[in-house]
């Protein structure tokens, strides 16, 4: 009975850390299409609440790190619950540093729109709306431990990087034309490489979860 | 008899992963510091040594992993060596991807040394300099279990941040003055910007062993 009770506990503990992760990653979500809205509508009131979000971000960091140690301490979870815990130790740090890359963006969206419009928006946002989504489904490969879904969000990435250097290549034309737009541009390369940033945080837990679930290590390996 | 034999064994496995971390550290250490000098000295054999040399961090933050999640399997450590293990786990994912930041500096040297000097690099192996030696201080700050250390890595950050906003000020000057400077400008910005990357994974691994040592999580506080 006893032991009945602590394992039942034990689980809930498990789904919490799981459900805890999920919200993160929900919220990271919204915050790179926010991030992204406040700078196409020009919303500067939008930027500030994503930059103030990072707050929630890192609260739930600390949160979930807090969790996992008591798990891992009180519960010693053996085989695939330790490389789940394990592996949401790391996945948390990759879910704060996108929180702190969209308050980036946040603050250098703000600094353009004090700007006139370089040129509107088109890639950035197909950038972000393909980043959120790899945010989305590699967590969703983590907790599901679907190796597939994983190895979509890798290749997705590369789709991503493509857009990323089109831009800089497009960027690049704008400076060299006319010196005026220089300043703009570093800030709209800036904000594309944030992107990119997140793309890559993204890769990195699914490049895990890949790990994970075969007890294969693909890190470091052609996908 | 048999426990104290486990005992033995137990601590040398925690040596173990701690000398490795070192070994990383060093490794990455000397990366940084051979992708700035193959960028100063125009030697794209040295560059070229760097990008290879990739694969010995990677095939070392998986041998890490792999070890501490033995450890954690097999020994089920309590409060300070689960906090030293997990740390470890979080802290090799910000060396590997540092060694991703020298492979990037690498290849970007690469191409800069094609072209002609755009004007002699001070400021970049300063920040080299000190981006490697807050790399150096976090890890001995993390095995020494010793806060100051770690405190006085946060704040070197600042030191580096300010060099990177200056490096990126003096480009934008010799972009608007000269179009035909922008390409390497841009070059150059990317390399400054490694550097700052460098800078902050050594601030990560710093804040989190002040977390290890004090039990009190400053990362999400201004030191």
């Amino acid at each position: 009975m006893e032991r009945e009770h602590l394992s039942r506990q034990y689980d809930a503990e498990l789904r919490e850390i799981r459900e805890k992760l999920l919200e993160m990653g929900g919220k990271v979500e919204v915050m790179i299409n926010d991030a992204l809205k406040a700078l196409v509508e020009r919303d500067s009131v939008l930027a500030d609440r994503v930059i103030a979000f990072d707050h929630e971000i890192n609260r739930l960091e600390m949160l979930i790190d807090e969790k996992c140690l008591a798990v891992l301490a009180l519960r010693q979870p053996a085989a695939r619950d330790l490389r789940f815990i394990t592996l949401a130790l790391k996945i948390v740090t990759d879910l704060e540093r996108i929180g702190d890359q969209c308050r980036n963006i946040g603050k250098r969206g703000k600094e353009l729109n004090e700007e006139p419009v370089l040129k509107p928006y088109i890639d950035l946002p197909r950038m972000a709306h393909w980043a959120g989504v790899m945010v989305k489904e590699a967590l969703d490969a983590f907790v599901q431990g679907d190796a597939e879904l994983a190895l979509k969000v890798c290749r997705d990435d590369d789709f991503v990087d493509n857009l990323n250097e089109q831009i800089q290549r497009e960027l690049l034309t704008f400076m060299i034309e006319d010196a005026s737009a220089i300043s703009r541009s570093l800030k709209i390369n800036f904000i594309s490489k944030c992107l990119e940033r997140i793309a890559a945080h993204a890769t990195n837990v699914a490049e895990m979860v890949i790990f994970m679930v075969k007890g294969k290590d693909i890190r470091h390996t052609v996908v």
